[in-house]
């Protein structure tokens, strides 16, 4: 049988011949002049897959193709007529076979992304219900990535053993018990002056009340928190300018602290609430003891959005359920959403942040549970609320790129609300204001107005482009409108201000919406992603959970030119908001640092092994095991210890090469890792059932990645 | 301030403007004779949106766009000109700013996906380490679905409380714990007479050696079984042509319940395996007590294939590490990777699972962990197994849509190696064998050889297409061979028999590949993908946790004509196999057959509630709730408890509408489920935490979803 590979090998032994192998695989790399493992670039992959005549043919069809779009034909002779016929009848037979309509073909052409090429801008979405956070690429709406957050993940390593992954879970318990799943809503990216500057991702937890940090250096949530006084939440996150406050706003009232109180005390014991946590860029963590909460009335509030700007400082929240409602449908009370949908204002919270920040700093606060709480009385005292009304069951207040309007949109009103921030000033400064039953001074709402527009059914948020137009959804309709802001955008479109000006059906029923650095101070326009709850016949069927739809429009045009580009498919969770940066603003690491690095702390983990310090050592029935991996083998390969010991285990992937990430999988006790090239990872465990398991490296990382074993012995 | 209000609404009450809103609603959905929410058609939609005056310009640039690109010019005039330069400038100006090549423009073309198409193809990929399951419409390589299989997931309410989902995370338990995550491999869709029928999904968990049960009736896993004699698996699931049986191959070798043995015992107490689980279709669940397993030698095997038309009855499963390499490089010993690649040959697993089946039936089995175990030497004595040399630790063993040939890739050997199954049955005829140190049978290379194909470095894994070719990820080129089969294919291809015919650059790194019905009696052709391991360059930076990059390939040629068309990120796991059925051949329900419907018995649930039929008992310290959800509001929408009671919580959605999912999501208990249209759940819980908790309805079901919402009152 040597004669089969005398034709093919020669040298004397098969380790010769793998290591031959391994070192074509490097030699290749090496005259492609890049790290092992990446291999040819897409332009030497499709120099080399095709043969010199097809590209001097595809040169000639290129040009010739430019001719025939413009009509500026008949120049075109003998070859490379017939290649422009060639190439006319492929695409002409696409299109006839697809039934493609002009519309696709621009669609297609503007978002199809050639193989290794990059993405203009990344959206981070929401994961909802996944309790993750998704990454997306556009305009190819290609998903990248989705960051585990909430919920363990176990490609990520995350909740699956890895030390710092089990301590940022941990810090999101409710009652001292694991609450591991979450229902994200908003995301929000770290600004500086403003504009987002890519470093952090922040987003809640509606259903449980929690904050999350995630550090875009290497994508990996760094940080959760339990709000102590409420136990869901909802206008949240959104950060301040320069990211100095994480907001957090509430949505169901409930006691503070959620402690019990009969719904019949609802208006004496029941409280709304927004909370204010302090970031701190240089360790990456919000500082628990510098944040603070404010007593609300208890209103639903809903959505928030901070200043910027002229109303840097300041920060407003829609509420509904003014009505203060308590439900009880079977009792034959009208059920919520009749109760909570009777009047025809409910308020828009305008809150003095930065003064209720001195006020907290000054220790005008009661303590809830061990956190800072500025209660309604000093509130009120201080002059830190006002409210405005706004009609009717508002959900989005958002705040335009100059910080001079407040847009609410009142669901159950056909109209979008602007308010003018320099004619709340002034109606503050006038004072003489009506109160609501708890004290908290109403303006009125006309000396507020700046303007309404009459944009459909269910308007629900808001987003700006740079062309002075604005963008909101209309749940009922299934649409986006365009329409006009006014003031200083008014130069930038040539309509009429405060007007409708396009309509672009969706499908189907849209919650949020959101431009590209739609919530900075200078917004980008170019495209709009609608955010679409519901999906019916979009996609094939798939069962009786159905996909969300994401559906990607260009705006950038004026006018009646609104064009529906593509349908993204969400079949992962039910996002709510998202937001979108320019993909140079971000520059995460491509490999750690270090040789050695803890991502939880984002500094050198005393237990980085190097290769040929790996070791095992035992402290009574204490295993302590330091560990390498590298392309294809762990050392040690075998680890044999005794049923009942507690095992303390550190990896050290020490690899530099990009992409190289190796994962450790342990057979029967929950235990995943994703080791990424540097990284060292610890994790603890007890050797409670005695047998034979092998550990193996789970990412795909060699040709021999399934030699990339060993044995745990466990004793009995 | 009515006067705002007079313009546009002019209802009594409120709730009057609520119940007009909500049946303008109705009445649009009714006028496109859809049910509620459903909206409009994307040709309602497009007509909607464009102003008539752009329709003609798009009809008469419709058809130019034809005429000038068959270079059929001179013809059109005045406007007509106008109108196509029009285009011609759009199209143009973006192939020109996104330097789009004719390549590029060809695979948009090919790939994109209008508004409400539906893609031809459904790919089921494993998830890798994410313990889940992918649904991928192609060609649009659009993720529709993640199916949550080993790993609890929120969204769909696996594992997040409700009864029949942690029932089957519960059956995965090893050593009587939890294990919540997977290392999902190789998904296997049920067939019929070895043609995908679209019923059932199986896939397994390499880490843990466990097989699960997808019903593609809803997409949801059904059933999970932890394997009783290995810890762990790989060469599994792959189901025989009519699907009565799952195969799970073995891959590390363990002694049989992975029990304690050292591994100076290795060649005595170690053993690989084969599970051979019996599927019954009216249950939809593997049956256990049917099932059985064969105990074999202690080499590693890998990848098995069922046998089928002339095969049928025999299973195909390549094997490694026949040296009996156990490691141990810091003992000075070869690391795995060199010690398992000594030989020249390993062997290939020829097993007559018809017979087996029968030894099985008639009792020649021993009890490892209660599990029926067919030993080794019954296996020799019955002639139940042979072996077949096969270069070079081979990853692939993939038998050809006739079943006359099993394709074996060997990793470490540039070829391919085909078997012919007449050949082997003629061996075995023959009989007068060599036998390895088990005594197993091994048939003589050359005589079972029908041809070798040098195809090119690191050979994995083999697909097939409907023109007689055969398809062969190469991990170290980084490429798909595409060559000819021989045999009853001949005719189909116009190259010479068992000949390399083209090699397409993909990046990087490829695993596994799969055609469209690419396991089938009859492939489809048309489309391939690689499942390639590395990104490295291909994606926007998301971190030092790259995705992988699954790359559509266009099969539909002939000859050196491979056009790779579409790069998907997976930012979520990491697959390894995949299977493609055709869409037409997936009936899912769109809503649960009935009101009331329990979706892990697949029957009516005893618990069933209709609207009206709501209702709180209380039975001493256990509170029984029986309540519905429809849009907008949960019956009851107050429950009161006391602290430590246990609680049974039953909730039926009422919904008939496609797309009309509630989610129930209740705080700080780590519950959340999806409820869809029709289905009851069930979950239970003990108020150890006093205090007051709104639960409300996660998935956005209408303008009022957010007052979808509840109290639940656990009084200390």
């Amino acid at each position: 049988m040597a004669t089969i590979f005398s034709e093919t090998l020669s040298r004397p032994t098969a380790f010769g011949e793998l290591m031959q192998i391994m070192s074509l695989d490097q030699a290749h790399a090496i005259a492609t002049s890049k790290k092992p493992g990446t291999r040819t670039t897409k332009e030497e992959s499709e120099t080399m897959r095709r043969p010199r005549s097809t590209q001097i043919l595809y040169l000639v069809i290129g040009l010739l193709l430019v001719f025939a779009v413009v009509s500026a034909c008949g120049q075109a002779e003998g070859s490379d007529q017939a290649a422009s016929v060639d190439l006319g009848e492929e695409i002409d037979a696409i299109v006839q076979e697809r039934g493609l309509t002009p519309d696709d073909i621009s669609a297609a052409l503007q978002t199809y992304m050639p193989s290794g090429e990059h993405d203009d801008y990344i959206m981070f979405a929401s994961g909802g219900q996944s309790g993750q956070v998704l990454v997306i690429g556009m305009p190819s709406m290609r998903l990248l990535k989705v960051i585990a957050v909430f919920t363990p993940e176990p490609w990520q390593g995350y909740g699956y053993g890895a030390e710092g992954t089990m301590e940022v879970l941990a810090g999101g318990q409710v009652s001292g018990q694991d609450v591991l799943w979450g229902d994200t809503h908003h995301p929000a990216i770290s600004e500086t002056e403003g504009d987002y500057d890519g470093q952090f991702l922040f987003i809640n937890d509606k259903a449980n009340g929690r904050v999350a940090v995630i550090d875009l250096r290497d994508f990996e949530t760094k940080q959760i928190l339990k709000n102590p006084i409420a136990v869901n939440d909802h206008g949240g996150t959104m950060v301040t300018p320069n990211t100095e406050w994480v907001i957090e706003g509430g949505q169901y009232a409930a006691p503070l602290g959620w402690e019990y109180s009969s719904l019949d005390n609802y208006a004496e014991d029941y409280r709304g609430m927004i909370t204010f946590w302090k970031f701190d860029r240089e360790s990456g963590r919000i500082q628990y003891d510098e944040s603070f909460a404010m007593e609300l009335p208890p209103y639903w509030q809903d959505l928030c959005d901070a200043g910027k700007l002229v109303s840097d400082g300041w920060v407003f929240c829609g509420s509904f359920n003014t009505e203060l409602a308590t439900g009880g449908v079977e009792d034959g009370n009208p059920p919520f959403e009749a109760g909570a949908s009777q009047r025809d204002m409910d308020y828009l919270h305008i809150i003095n942040l930065e003064r209720a920040a001195e006020v907290a700093q000054a220790g005008g606060t009661i303590e809830v549970n061990g956190f800072n709480v500025i209660p309604l009385d000093v509130i009120v005292e201080e002059g830190l609320l006002y409210l405005a009304p706004e009609p009717k069951s508002p959900h989005g207040a958002d705040v335009t790129p100059n910080g001079e309007y407040i847009v609410v949109s009142g669901k159950l009103d056909p109209h979008v609300t602007v308010y003018s921030f320099t004619k709340i000033q002034e109606a503050i400064a006038a004072g003489g204001f009506e109160t609501d039953d708890y004290g908290v001074p109403i303006l009125d709402f006309d000396s507020v107005l700046e303007a309404q527009v009459e944009v459909g059914l269910g308007p629900l948020h808001t987003q700006f482009d740079n062309q002075g137009y604005a963008y909101t959804s209309l749940f009922l309709d299934s649409a986006v409108a365009r329409w006009t802001l006014g003031g200083d955008f008014s130069d930038l479109h040539p309509e009429e201000d405060w007007t409708l000006v396009d309509k672009l059906n969706v499908h189907y029923n849209i919650g949020h919406l959101v431009a590209a650095e739609g919530d900075t101070v200078s917004p980008d326009g170019r495209y709009l992603v609608a955010l679409n709850k519901w999906a019916v016949d979009r996609f094939a069927n798939v069962g009786p959970l159905l996909p969300q739809n994401f559906q990607l429009i260009n705006i950038d045009n004026q006018g009646e030119n609104m064009q529906l580009l593509y349908d993204m498919p969400i079949g992962i969770g039910e996002p709510h908001y998202a937001q979108v940066i320019a993909a140079d603003k971000l520059s995460a690491w491509e490999v750690y640092p270090e040789v050695g690095w803890d991502p939880h702390t984002q500094s050198l983990h005393p237990d980085a092994t190097n290769l040929g310090e790996e070791r095992i050592e035992r402290n009574g029935n204490t295993v302590e095991i330091w560990m390498t991996a590298v392309r294809s083998h762990f050392t040690p390969e075998h680890v044999e210890i005794e049923e009942g010991d507690h095992i303390i285990w550190h990896i050290t992937n020490v690899e530099r090469a990009y992409d190289s990430t190796h994962g450790f999988s342990l057979p029967g006790y929950n235990i995943n890792l994703s080791i990424e090239p540097g990284e060292t990872i610890t994790f603890e465990f007890d050797a409670d059932f005695a047998g034979v398991y092998s550990y193996y490296c789970s990412e795909f990382c060699s040709a021999l990645h399934l030699e990339m074993t060993g044995y745990l012995l466990i004793q009995p």
